[in-house]
């Protein structure tokens, strides 16, 4: 527990994610020994491998043994390939075996996220013993919310929080008060589906087992919390038409940044020259009708807005497992009529905007009606669409194993531009044949 | 600790977001009592009143008593104003008193998210003292991570851990043992600032305190874990352009869903309506080179495509903390930089566009380079615009009060859409007079 009192070290702390590297290190240096240790716990692995890799020899020393195991694999997972081996050799033995193991983890899977340092407990314990037992063995655990029974074999048998062996009768033995139906991950369970298990069954850790049943570790809710903030925010840069940055905003590379945007930018580009092609086949029908053109860019960035609204809308029920894959149908059919609604809104907006105008003072000649029609039309069908495609799309992309959050509001509105300006000229062709086409 | 074994509670549990009340309530009934009572305690607050709504009244009393202040608060505010007196009529005196006080919270306070339920300790009292006090407490207590040492007139002195409680010397004293420097939050912090605080200081728990350092209570990091989730979801659906939804998605009534983004979509479309103003307005640059009407969804999209990147990371990195008021500065210098190579990249792309398909098999007659530069240069400057605006926008919502996630894709793309038609048609003016103008 990190507990900071209120400047400079407070001030310090604040300021950290808008200080450059030069004003981190000075300011860092300038602090009590105590202070630094806190500040130190209380930054990210990346700003902690940044920090470290800025210290002499003995102190990356000090520093690296004050953390945990987990904390370890992440601060070398930040510091890069190259400084792996140099930092390792910095490390206890039982560390270091520790941190191998984990390190061989993918960072996204609970067995990423876990420590290997947890309260055991074995069953044939009282409840007496198992506290003068954790008293003692403390100082080498995280936390100690939980205390964990193991068979001999290390198998997983039940749990018990502090809470319960506070309250239970001192000569009780632990198997009598332990819980044995246990929320538990698999090593290789992805963060989000961890993060799904806390957020359900609120907990304050959720012990890591493996295909047999042995313990290997736990996760603890503190870093779930960072995990949840992270994903929402890949799934936001996502959303907004981006590959998800990596890092903050500001500690992200130019060129990085510009890449990771570009290469989406680029691929919605070419999308978006199919309009082109649309726009080149119509040509003809713009000539003769000017007018039609005016009314483009409203027609279709409706459709893209509604479109949008709808992906976003089902990307985040996915995220939150409120809707999974086979639900596609409730929620097309919600969306059909969704569509319905939103479309037949602004189709009436948009007739009534063409109509209205030439009745005040008006420019769209004697064919004005059929005209406003066409874009009333055009407007429920475009909007429609628009609606559909949107909720559709994360389902087909995560049928297909994409990340659905990749159905973007600039990637929806592509689509639905280009089929937009088809509709919209099929729809004109119909009702405008014979009077202005 | 609510701890599920695989079936059918666990099938039960996973499946309800998915069930028709009568279905929850039909599972609910053939579950045994412990298993009822674990389901409850996992559920939302929302969906427990929905529950306890459909139980006669000794059932609604016993399940009400079983939970905690906190969550009876939530209970009654989800189940509405005309059920709340019946609810509150439920509770025994105590329960009621503090009910009561945390209904007065905003739902968003960390008033509104604390339990007066907490460990507390005095600070003459030795560990040995405190652990046996603390053993016959924890019945009254939602969690026992921390205790908290409070003077005579309830004022916040220091903390302890339970591993600082297990790891002291027994005969220390605990104002010996305690940490003094605490990470406090005020009963009108906003949640979003109680979240921040958890994620910088990885701590399982925050005290509540008044402003003359009285307790109040404590939140615990389960319930943050929630509140990222939601505040990520609002933010999302705001950045999909729409009202943030306040229920899961198939939950949400199907005409409020659609209210909220009928509103949105309608605001947009007069907005967008601003083009076709302007379309108007070059109507006869149109007639005399239809070609003209060809590249403008393009040219528009890429700028509403990187408006749109740009405002959803500011957004996000403002939500994060990583971006303040003062540093738009910072981000504007590179967001310009940002916009000068993707717009650069973009007009080289629509320039080629243009001279490629002369070459092979053409249509845009003899005057194609000039028309090439004019689509590459309005790509450059409609490309640089979205992205300064994208990412200014949020700053000027934030300076206004506003929720800088209303920036949203839909609304920079439609800022950008009337921009760039002026962007576009002026820099045609300025290139083809004399050839196609």
């Amino acid at each position: 527990m990190t507990q900071p009192p209120v400047t400079p070290f407070a001030e310090l702390q604040a300021n950290w994610p808008h200080l450059s590297i030069e004003e981190r290190v000075h300011g860092f240096r300038k602090l009590t020994r105590d202070y630094r240790e806190d500040l130190f716990f209380s930054l990210s692995s990346a700003d902690q491998a940044e920090l470290v890799l800025t210290m002499p020899e003995h102190e990356r020393r000090t520093y690296l043994r004050t953390l945990p195991p987990d904390d370890v694999a992440d601060l070398i997972q930040e510091a890069g390939d190259e400084e792996k081996d140099g930092l390792m050799a910095l490390l206890d033995d039982m560390a270091r075996t520790e941190v191998r193991a984990l390190l061989a983890y993918a960072e996204d899977d609970a067995g990423g996220l876990m420590s290997p340092r947890f309260a055991r407990l074995r069953p044939d314990m009282t409840v007496d013993e198992a506290i003068t037992y954790l008293r003692l063995q403390s100082r080498n655990m995280e936390t100690v919310y939980y205390a964990y029974v193991l068979d001999a074999h290390q198998r997983l048998l039940g749990v018990l929080s502090f809470r319960d062996l506070f309250t239970a009768h001192g000569a009780a033995t632990v198997d009598k008060v332990m819980h044995r139906d246990i929320v538990s991950v698999q090593e290789e369970t992805d963060q989000e589906e961890v993060a799904r298990l806390f957020s359900t069954h609120d907990l304050a850790a959720i012990p890591v087992v493996n295909a047999s049943g042995v313990m290997r570790g736990i996760v603890t809710v503190d870093d779930i919390v960072d995990v949840v903030q992270e994903e929402a925010t890949e799934d936001i840069q996502k959303i907004g038409g981006m590959e998800a940055l990596d890092a903050p905003y500001l500690d992200t590379g130019f060129f990085e940044m510009v890449r990771k945007r570009a290469g989406w930018l680029s691929v919605l580009f070419f999308g978006e020259m199919l309009t082109t092609h649309a726009m080149t086949h119509y040509e003809d029908e713009i000539a003769r009708a000017v007018v039609l053109a005016v009314f483009i860019p409203l027609i279709i960035s409706s459709g893209g807005n509604s479109g949008s609204q709808a992906s976003t809308l089902v990307i985040r029920a996915m995220a939150l497992g409120e809707v999974r894959l086979r639900d596609w149908w409730k929620v097309v059919r919600r969306e059909i009529l969704s569509g319905v609604v939103l479309g037949g809104v602004l189709g009436c907006f948009g007739l009534a905007r063409v109509v209205l105008w030439e009745w005040f003072g008006g420019s769209y000649g004697p064919h004005y009606f059929p005209i406003g029609l066409t874009v009333g039309l055009s407007l429920l069908c475009v909007v429609m669409f628009g609606t559909i495609a949107g909720s559709m799309l994360p389902f087909i992309l995560r049928r297909l194993n994409f990340d659905p959050a990749s159905a973007s509001a600039p990637f929806v509105a592509t689509l639905v531009d280009v089929t937009g300006l088809v509709i919209y000229f099929s729809i004109a062709a119909y009702l405008l044949r014979g009077t202005l086409l």
